[in-house]
């Protein structure tokens, strides 16, 4: 179903923008797993909105309420469903968009889907604040994961004209603007502040990394580790596009080139190069799995813009109101670990049941 | 399921390189659809191997052997089996690989994930020939949905360090090397020629539209349009990268520069531009579904390469034996446009439940 | 997923007996449906504790909060997720219950399934309690079902060694004691007066039709009408046994008793008989769909039952404490009828689908 | 989808009672299995028609090709295809039966469902000729199942009025027919002489006992250890009945009588009466599960039947052509067992994952 992922640990995310909660329901959590809730909080803090100078002016303290699935902190087994109340909702501001579509968002297409019942305050199901339950069930995988020594870093690879330098590392995804260059991080917060300044917003790119993956992971032919990697990525607003090691670049490589020879460490097959990030026939050769996600630029800018008026059937112009990130790429970071998370433990749960 | 695609056309493929035969098992095509068998094989030859110089020298005729779910040439609503049998398989040129895995190939991974169990011969189930019975499947699809108005069209967009120039339309998807500018295409061709000449291969891109899709396909938040498609295209042996729309390019652009303004024509709303590849919030808005897909280049070379011995546990080099495409770009096309008819059906009644 | 149900109307039920709250998670319900929530309250009202003599003595009001998939009263096309929350609960009762399983209760299977992690709490995931959301997604289907014209009745057949006499109805289905024969009603209500008194308690038989329901649902082999009605209906506990019409006594018929012949009624292909319970070969036949469900007695009985330490690994005997049904089978009807509307509805949507 | 089972052994059966041949496509069986092909030869033949007097006249051999999924003899890992090839068919038999359905039979509702395009031939895929694949995903899940210590045993209950005397035991299930009292065995097979005779046909009862089932299977509350079965077994043509344990008796019984106490054998918790028939709240306790399957009388008798003539809208008579069973309970034994076993493996699949 559409808004649920994964076929082992299952997670169903639901609500609206507006909707008096948006949360999770999560069937496949193993019983016995002991939660970190501050770690859990300390995550979607990095998510949450109204912490900083780029991202939009909606404060929600996106504090988790469990509502089922818990024994004391423990998980017992049944299924998990978690709350976030939505508290900052000023359902006033959206009325013009339940029939003028404002480009680049979903309004027009919600409406054609749901016949015109689309809930459209906020952006409903499709705003972005609906990546916080994404980030609930992500943080809950992390614990997870890490379990087996598996973590998930990243950084912000590029954001409009900027790119960042050099390798990425654990230390630099522990940064509070995750660049390895911090000078460059410095021209991209200017940059944001440039096209905040303007009423405009600018696009960019987040590379992520998942260590410790061990070999075997992900089940081809449609279930490859890209692939499941690749329709949960998808599924965070404002995605177009992923490479997976080299990716587009391939394009341009020989063979010669671009395999990744192998080698024995410690006993252990490795390959010095990585341009398949880590993954080959879709599944996981025990290298880190690398990928990069491109994001649009966040369609709410402050000009007048060309629509249509989809009551009266004219062409018309509309004016975005309501709060908004100048550049989302920021805040997106920790949504695209929580999805690499959910991805990786959900493979790992099928791998688990073909170890027996 | 790993091998299985579709919540609605669900199709499963099954096969290795060197079995008796391969194939597929269909669910969902509806009952009473007379398919036509010629236009069917018509568009497996396309992808079939041994036809000109820049694909591999195994022949193989490709012929569809439908098992069940018809009644004469008419569908009869239970599940559909077809099979292609393997006649010009020489496994003999594959000993060295149960233990010695190629450099880029699925070898070592399959390896680890069966235990050593995998047949290895011809790459088993990874082996680029499973694509033709996702061709089966995709050419009953392209022409479920060609009864809707709606066509698949590509071009190749790059082969290596050349690319094409224009704009893909219905006409260049028809010949026989699918370039809009035949020069480039010429030249591609060369490159193909020198790099099979040197003993090495070359990656390259797809473009893909899908033209008169209806606005209202795609279901969010995982089962969006580009979920869908990346789901299935990230399953084509050689993937590694996809982009809808402007896709990357959209890191560096500004919100202002990106939104497509909506329009009136014909009183449909429509775009001028076409920057989100026709899809907002994971749901097609009516306007070309556009994506682009990158391929490695294919990872058989004739050198000698790096590899490990896992009988042994020591380091050691391996030569590729066998007949391989130095591109496999060119056989990929209408593969690509398989893909994306097959997940395009899947939407498309899942669609048809909801208008009821 | 275990707790889920559904490919299309796809839910997922969660909480425990002492959890904050209890609920249902649902996916495809279309966008533009107005609830009628008074009526589902009825319909809750039907199952909820401590309305009669026959029920425990725990008061829940169950008061449906919805969280999600409304805009106003009508649904939006995104999931709805719903909430009953927890009141009444006395954890203190249920202490032992973590380690000195009850017979005849999913104690200790729980415990081996979650290993000594279960929400031992009121039975927690597997307490009667959990049938209140899926009331509320079958009080909602019913809506759903009824505007195409199909209903669902039933009544009590059996408790204990009492049988009702006559000829489901409709009306017999809107009494409070559905019977058709108020004496034997009145029998079977002296019947759990008794085994109350006795601190024992008594199963029974539920029988239900679906009537309106089109020929065509159910989709053979594994998800035919009857298959899909008894994946669901298995579901509810203390159930133990199903038949669809003649069910086990067909086994002492002759083909020529069993079979129903067709015949014309308005132009309509009828039966006159319905021995196969309005399905053949998976598939609804247009006649009422009947089925009868067993339902064991009520595992809590007052008495010292033998039992086991599973914490200090020897033999012991147990008391149930808590508040009990001494017959679930009154209260178990309408969570039949919800069930049956739901996994109606389920089909009747794969259904729509095929006829586009 | 609709021929398909299982979450983790998945299989899709396939193929008409007419079409060039019948099959089953699987995917998850784990790598490295090597499969005892006598073995499963012996179990296909105790279906296979033809063999005896209480089957139809209809002779096939039902060798299976195993088309993808082994290396040599030992699975490797991918989908695995087998096919059994029709041989024996006389379609000229059936040519009235696509416009006048017989009674009982699916000819009616599959007409309605496929919009007249079904294959009606010998029953198309509703013939009781597709349990032949069943039997091949079942024999080797036998196989996976023996591994772990998990054996299937049944025995015929009931053929119209003679029952069974004693209890079921694993060399019962050993005999060609299988009964533990023989001359009701005798009985038995008298009668249906006697309904063969006729012209006529009976049903009857199957009893099944899964043995040496590991405590902890089975996934409440809709993927219990009963619906698994359930949806299972209502898939095999002719099943209208189903009960766990004491099933439909529990109606009569008070929970004192019912509940199975708790004792402790060799430090294994077990129960001496086995009512619940080894299911608690969905889940395997460690004992024996038992079930009870009612089939009714095969629909296709002697005489002639009022039906109605679907092209012309009018009523008028039928008389069954072909060649049938006068009982099909016989050869249902190992179909049920079958079934079971298939079962049985997925849910042991999904707890492998559990426990890690």
């Amino acid at each position: 179903m559409s808004s649920s992922y994964g076929d082992h640990f299952r997670m169903t995310v639901f609500g609206q923008s507006h909707s008096p909660a948006i949360g999770v329901t999560i069937e496949g959590i193993p019983a016995g797993v002991t939660l970190d809730f501050e770690r859990l909080q300390r995550f979607l803090n990095r998510r949450a909105p109204g912490n900083n100078d780029w991202s939009t002016a909606r404060k929600e303290k996106d504090r988790p309420e469990f509502i089922s699935g818990l024994r004391g902190e423990t998980t017992c087994g049944t299924p998990l469903t978690v709350l976030i109340r939505n508290t900052d909702t000023r359902s006033q501001d959206y009325e013009e968009l339940s029939h003028v579509p404002r480009p680049g968002h979903a309004d027009y297409t919600a409406f054609v889907k749901y016949s015109g019942f689309q809930d459209y305050a906020g952006g409903g199901h499709f705003s972005g604040r609906l990546t916080a339950p994404l980030c609930v069930a992500g943080g809950i995988c992390l614990q997870l994961i890490g379990r087996e020594g598996i973590s998930v870093v990243s950084r912000i690879a590029q954001i409009g004209t900027v790119f960042d330098r050099g390798e990425l590392t654990e230390s630099t995804a522990e940064k509070e603007f995750p660049v390895v260059d911090d000078e460059r991080g410095k021209a991209m917060r200017d940059l944001i502040a440039e096209v905040k300044a303007d009423g405009d917003s600018v696009g960019g790119i987040v590379e992520c990394a998942v260590l410790g993956v061990p070999a075997g992971l992900g089940d081809p032919m449609f279930d490859g580790m890209e692939n499941r990697l690749a329709k949960m990525l998808f599924g965070i607003p404002a995605v177009k596009g992923l490479e997976f090691g080299a990716g587009f670049s391939f394009a341009g490589m020989r063979g010669s080139e671009s395999n990744d020879a192998f080698f024995l460490q410690d006993e252990k097959v490795v390959t010095k190069t990585n341009r398949c990030g880590g993954i080959l026939g879709g599944i996981t050769n025990g290298m880190p799995v690398r990928f990069r996600v491109a994001f649009k630029p966040t369609p709410s800018i402050a000009g007048e813009q060309r629509s249509v008026d989809l009551r009266s059937g004219k062409e018309c112009t509309v004016k975005v109101h309501g709060r908004h990130d100048p550049c989302i790429v920021v805040r997106a970071v920790p949504v695209v670990e929580a999805a690499a998370a959910v991805a990786v433990y959900d493979a790992l749960l099928q791998r688990r049941k073909e170890l027996g």
